[in-house]
């Protein structure tokens, strides 16, 4: 297995060729970088087992065709300005390596794939991030960006993939759920917020329109089986299952042959994909919302009970939103 | 419980508002009131239960931001031209008034959600309707903005859904069906008709093109359980636990913020609905449909076996259509 | 029961009207013709029982409404040059028909519905198809015309619906499976190859873009139940049944009225189809894939272990095409 280097694609084993490396930083986002608190943290560890730690995002190379990204961010496993710069790292190697041909993100907390942004890291500055290269937010264009990568995605869910973990499974091209263990949701309508990142783009096509508004407007937690029946997910799977499912499917397409697998997808894109202009509303409106009184007390009633720690309020967001009062 | 006064939206508690009263009658829409024969018949009756009957169409308010609209004309709940000023009234309700956030639609007739256009009040005038708001005739023009409504709109579905109570349940954000008692058809092709309010339009992007001509083209019942494992309902429940999910789903949406909800909603629409353009069409193509012997045979074939009369005809009238003959 | 005469859409039977004739072809078409070394081969055989033998592709009638056409082609049901001017004949007859109402696909091949293009007919040749009635490549072209019929088209998938069978299926208008003997893929990405007839475009429309991808990303073989699940197919229903339900569904559209059937029909297609510009660069891409290495290397290896020949290969592509390593 091998790791990623410092702020590289680089692998530590193999010939590494040019065309491997990144070059990841145009002038705006090393302005960017100089202003938030955490940067990149991509450690050089070398690890005997199979899993490698490199920091809060890490990225793991079973091959050079098939790579792991896992998010490590105990307890919550919560996404904030500091995963901005991680996150485009590994875009940016994913967009670049010639090599690579699927990519699975999954999480290394226990009952979180991803929850959502973390509110106590001064989301009020984030109106002032340079738009990332599609013109979008930075989050939504990440996301954007994975979802035309010429390489095959795949969210593993297993936990709370709630905000921006469903955020990233939608982006991502395809996902698969514990049964027992994933839970998605879009909860930001009940907490007076409008979701950033897609989802009112993305769900409708996915899923249609009168379940999408339901997730969206309605939200509540949704477990692994109404997602699959649903179509928010590919399959559920036992939780026990769900692994090798994965690994299985992810190797089989990494035997394949890239330009088949990019050429193929590329025509999918042009079939489904929402246009980046669909999505550029969201970040607005959430921003809109984070700005209004309604917003602002339900988010201070939600910390008032335990929003942001590890309890029972983010182990069932779903519920808690609902408890707030009119 | 408040209810809805004569003529207006105004609540019998609470202190009206301006921006609560009603102004419904355009020139056109004044003109169209004195030549059908029946008009609104909202009636201020108060009744002690939990539901108020105040005519054909009742408009309930089980608070300020969550409402019912429930139809309530037996034996059938057939809709014709009497009840189109009627659910005009009630939509620019829910389009001016401030404060509802949630409405949920249903019935009050045993065995029907609501069944089809009443062919015995004279269709054939119906091409002279004035146009709606939008530009598209009544009907259609007031379930497309009912999809646009900035409130939730829920049709909770017991008994027949079939021709226009499939189209109102389409238009409406969500569906949520007794997996015992209902039943959605568009059964028109299976008249020698063209449904009119919508649904060639709204079912392939809903239930994708092949379940969608199968419903259209087959012109079949559709039951509970197959209307949710092909999306054409959010969920089927069974039947004693309907209405206690959508009451609780309904209560739940009117505790969250009103713009949360409304801006989620629109940039859902953006993505999802299909633009009125489509729509257009469609009530043409049914107007021209009637014209035709095949349309005129085929209705009063039906006619013959007990259409528009209690019995078997209108309780399996998938089964009827199909026995006509070529 | 009637039959397809030589050469037209004349029945054996009734009083042939000059519009039922087919005139088929155009300049472009002749040439075709003359480099092909397989040609139409309808003849004019009759048979008591209720099937029709005519060649390759039958076309049997078993009214002037309900129509079967019917692939041939043991033991594997490939689809190669030699059944394009037999398709086109069939495709030709269904659009200029005015009777016919309703058309169901079906397979006469024990194991296979249609499974993958024969390779093995000089496809290097195939980028000099002149380009049918649409102005895309013959098979896209027909299956383009298949999808916009006035006529209502059903697969009936019982083995093998692979490449081509797939990408027939999809264009039609509903699609039902044999729970225990259907088996449905886009294997091509397997193989280094791109599908070139359409599921990039049709498939994420009907199942959404995630499954859309594990289905042509993947790969790999899929069942009736899970087809069903995904909406890959409108129903899977146990193998003893597929027959008579469709049967009867097939009879229960031929009593409807042609033009109710039409307009509907035509309203759907423009909710729903994809733009021919969206099939156009499938093909090209498919031509791409076939000569690079990659696809020449797989396809090789395939044929070396009995690809194109009755056996485990055939019968298991999906597992197959998994074994090439990378």
């Amino acid at each position: 297995m091998l790791m990623l280097a410092t702020g590289s694609c680089i692998s530590t084993g193999g010939a590494p060729s040019p065309a491997r490396f990144c070059t990841l930083a145009t002038r705006q986002f090393a302005e960017y970088l100089t202003r938030v608190s955490s940067i990149a943290n991509f450690q050089s560890e070398t690890d005997m087992t199979e899993t490698l730690k490199t920091g809060t995002i890490h990225l793991i190379r079973h091959s050079d065709s098939y790579w792991r990204v896992t998010f490590d961010n105990p307890p919550l496993n919560m996404f904030g300005p500091a995963n901005i710069p991680q996150l485009e790292e590994v875009v940016s190697c994913l967009e670049t390596d010639e090599r690579v041909k699927v990519v699975v993100f999954d999480s290394a907390v226990e009952g979180f794939f991803i929850t959502h942004w973390d509110f106590l890291t001064g989301f009020a500055d984030s109106n002032t991030f340079p738009a990332g290269r599609t013109g979008l937010q930075p989050l939504p264009d990440m996301l954007a960006r994975i979802s035309r990568l010429p390489v095959v995605s795949i969210s593993l869910i297993r936990g709370r993939a709630t905000g921006v973990g469903s955020e990233l499974a939608l982006a991502s091209d395809m996902r698969f759920a514990s049964r027992e263990k994933a839970v998605l949701s879009q909860w930001e309508v009940g907490a007076g917020l409008v979701p950033g990142g897609g989802p009112m783009a993305r769900l409708p096509r996915l899923i249609g329109r009168g379940r999408a508004l339901e997730v969206l407007l309605g939200a509540d937690d949704i477990g692994g089986d109404l997602a699959e029946l649903w179509g928010y997910v590919n399959r559920s799977l036992p939780d026990e299952e769900l692994d090798d499912f994965v690994d299985n499917l992810a190797r089989r397409i990494a035997s394949f042959d890239k330009q088949a697998l990019a050429a193929t997808k590329h025509l999918v894109d042009v079939a489904s994909l929402p246009p980046d202009s669909a999505i550029v509303p969201e970040w607005r409106a959430l921003l809109d919302a984070l700005g209004r009184p309604a917003a602002q007390k339900r988010l201070q009633q939600l910390m008032d009970r335990g929003f942001h720690r590890p309890g029972d309020v983010e182990n069932r967001l779903g519920y808690y939103v609902g408890q707030l009062g009119g």
